[in-house]
């Protein structure tokens, strides 16, 4: 099973593309660093400071402004992430999650889904603020049980 | 089953209060519109232009500043959602939505978890964005397939 998310956000692919791969700005709206610029083929390590998490993403593929598709571990398995941006005439963007690899045989599997559902959607709505109103503190206020 | 999100606000708990029960306030970051101020036993009417959506909820406890009950339509169910504030000592207050009655029975119940999930932690996320930072035009991004 998979989870899709999409929001639409009102700024070009390539700004949307450039806040997730630059290290220097995916403190403003998602994990607090990376260790590297992404690119194809790299192993970045992500660490979510707030929560006392690390973790790394194996980027699989990447294509400019439009799509990036890397490796994580979540729960017991490897999950595949697909982001595809689609940038309108008008200049915004559709950025579309779609995370793969859900095993409904774990017994844990539903809340794995929900909270990777709560995880995506809270990350889109923190990006479109970062990059539509500059907006940076919304971040790391997920409290958990 | 029941499906629960907490989020952190700096704001005191009225803040919080006031930006769900004032009709003049969701605008700007959940519903288009609530037919009236919420209060115990009334029934109010939400609409949600850019999705064509309006539905009613039905109000059944009500403690200020602190706590909203309310009964609304979810799939085929009458489920119950309950937000508390907890304001803390340095003023800000954490919002946990709670809402009750998924049946586990019916085929679509995942996909009504998961959407439920989804549209909880971005009107939280649009929440905190409005009352920390004054911006209302989060909400009414997210693309359904």
């Amino acid at each position: 099973m998979n989870n899709v998310s999409n929001m639409k956000i009102y700024k070009p692919a390539h700004e949307v593309f450039e806040a997730i791969v630059d290290p220097g700005q995916i403190g403003n709206f998602w994990f607090s660093s990376s260790s590297a610029r992404w690119e194809q083929g790299k192993t970045v390590i992500l660490k979510y400071d707030e929560y006392g998490a690390e973790g790394d993403i194996r980027i699989i593929e990447m294509v400019e402004d439009r799509k990036i598709v890397f490796e994580w571990d979540y729960g017991q398995d490897a999950h595949v992430v697909t982001i595809t941006l689609n940038e309108s005439n008008d200049g915004s963007t559709v950025i579309e999650v779609n995370e793969d690899g859900f095993n409904e045989t774990d017994e844990q599997w539903i809340e794995l889904l929900i909270g990777n559902k709560e995880g995506w959607v809270y990350m889109l709505t923190c990006l479109k603020a970062y990059l539509e109103f500059g907006v940076t503190t919304l971040r790391a206020a997920l409290v958990k049980e």
